[in-house]
């Protein structure tokens, strides 16, 4: 893993791959052990890696690990953290001062009328007036940070005025099995846009150094009628 | 557990504890199991559970089960969530409206110049400054998220303006073990002050519910020079 | 929980419940936190538990956790250990001594030729035969284990000569979403019929204990193909 | 990672590292991304991995992760498969045939009368007597099981017979944190000597591998009075 690949994410976020051991080669491996089996050729192996995910035999999938530089905002980075399968170090923002960065949307959805956590796009939407007024307020939430740090107010105190929306940074490592547990919820039609956004640049990562197995986790998962987006990523 | 304990914290937060499994005496029989031996007196068991935490044998620990309903501000909350080994279920934003309701410091703390993620009393600040620009950063963001919800604003955006002092609620189930590891680091003299006054409120009820064990928990930690506040609570 | 309730299992093994936090009316309870809503029938909240589970929302199931009392042998118990979101405390052999209790099979079962881990009943097989040279290595080893200890080798050594037929005790400790996992495995036709025999011991006593949520477990997994057996126990 | 390093362990055991993802670097980055600093020089990077261990800074270490393939015997295996927080794929003995392969111990210890699980070295033990005692056991363990397989009796039913001393494999993937706590256990003076074996051939090679980690981990347990040996090897 000597370059580092790097996909940008929403206005100012990004996910960068900075580590990866293993790959498919390793599930068979592992898998081989299992099996007391040895590898004969490439065509088998990718079978036997679509035959362990659709029997639901994981293990051997969490000998390859991902280690991504992930930058965010904070409302996603609580859904994101909730994965407890995985390792995180995050910037505190106790210990260093917050840059002005802020997740500024396109345009703003509206309340989606049957799916209750959900939202659509709406052409009705005033959204000039939307983006004034979440601008007022973020520019609200700045001076008060900026300011109380003037006045010598402590970082872990000031911090509470800033807003969800604030972009954070940290290093999230992963193995392939938690990475498609991961995928298979947030890459869902029922995640939130901005959570898709960045599952879905993941996804071309692992799509990229795990090709046999992303093949197997889409298809079966396209199956079962969930994740019917994964190939569009 | 027929009644509901419950500790307020902070302005308008609470702990509730609403379930608890096992307890002192469970762990000494999960350790007997381990040993093939009988208890014989409240003395030698009391003993085995102080012997049991000195030699890091935490495993008899894990068989008592707490179960919390938590009401804090997003920034503890955060914090609270990086306790991989235990359950949450949290509200939705993206759900349900969020109350009017944010964390409201009684005075602001000034930076800790030696200790770089701390804070510190100080006579020095002007804490009616102070808190006129706080409020005036949670009333611009109050105001957004209100409007936009009424121009129709999906909630999941709306929230984007709401401040990491907003007040969110979660069940909270943890076993034995996994809380003396969560006092141990969260009561800890470099946690945040509102993060230990969360920690002294759990530690207080884990101080009636499992007493041999908080007791041996206690000397333990403040012996080795950590958790030396433990008593406090 | 006041009365212990235990279902023998195989030759001289058993299962007890000794402890429960929760059911079904915890999970409902805790879901109602996310959704912020209120139970309003018996029905409803019926329906909230399967179309929990149907969505894969797993996490308001982790608030129910269920505490055993386990006595199997050690090929079953090392199946079993592999379940890592769980607490297990086990009877230590280096600390104590193994009673003379192996795990006696009716009948032997013979090689699956087309599944190669599993095997199927034979009335070829001549049983006699294959019972009297199991029981004579059972007595080979136990002789060992026993004339070792009696010149004073440690127990931590003399155990080496045990077979995995070896009866050995354990608490578990584990949460629903988690058990639920372990008998979707377990209870698999593929998985052996000793484990198997457990896992439906096992189900049993959560189906009694939970019953809203084991329908919506059976019905979802056998719907899917799975756990197809699940109905039988 | 090129080549594989391999350590004999025991008698017919072996551990080798295959697999590398990080190192003491990658610990100091993850540690500056929270902290959002700069490294300066190798010095001040050593004493900050210092600083973390010494404080339980623990979560930058999880973002360094070792792959091992370990041969070893099933009671070593059983005590290392209990750390939950790593991954296993070990061969199984429902699909394979275990090859003829246990545990020879070349002396046998005799019971520590002080520590109730633990032995000590005796030149009183009549050696002979012992290895032929034991031996009779194993042969008459793997007798059974070959005659069972003969008779057409299923693989998972044959090997009830075989002993605690039969090897086994497995691949073995594991974050630094995890690590070393595997590592001030199971190289404690109180561990089995089978197992204190292979923590010390892991030991080595974590050594080689994270020098600087290696160093501050010894220091620090020794200094704390526990895991005094950790210099030895």
């Amino acid at each position: 893993m000597d370059e580092t690949t790097e996909v940008k994410v929403l206005d100012k976020g990004f996910v960068r791959l900075i580590g990866l051991l293993g790959g498919d080669q390793r599930v068979v491996q592992a898998a081989r052990v299992t099996y007391g089996s040895q590898s004969t050729s490439e065509d088998r192996d990718k079978k036997l890696i679509a035959y362990l995910l659709r029997n639901a035999h994981f293990s051997p999938f969490e000998h390859s690990v991902f280690q991504f530089h992930v930058k965010c905002p904070l409302f996603v980075a609580r859904q994101w953290m909730r994965h407890r399968w995985s390792s995180f170090n995050e910037v505190s923002a106790r210990y260093t001062e917050m840059p002005e960065e802020v997740y500024q949307p396109q345009a703003f959805r509206v309340q989606d009328l049957k799916n209750k956590q959900g939202s659509v796009a709406a052409s009705s939407l005033d959204q000039q007036t939307a983006l004034d007024e979440y601008r007022r307020a973020m520019e609200a939430s700045r001076g008060a940070y900026e300011k109380l740090l003037s006045m010598g107010v402590a970082r872990e105190m000031a911090r509470l005025a800033l807003p969800t929306s604030q972009y954070t940074q940290y290093y999230w490592t992963v193995n392939a099995r938690s990475l498609m547990n991961f995928l298979a919820l947030r890459m869902d039609e029922h995640a939130q846009f901005e959570m898709r956004e960045y599952a879905g640049a993941i996804s071309g990562m692992f799509a990229k150094a795990m090709p046999w197995t992303y093949e197997a986790f889409c298809g079966n998962f396209t199956e079962k009628g969930s994740l019917s987006k994964c190939l569009h990523f």
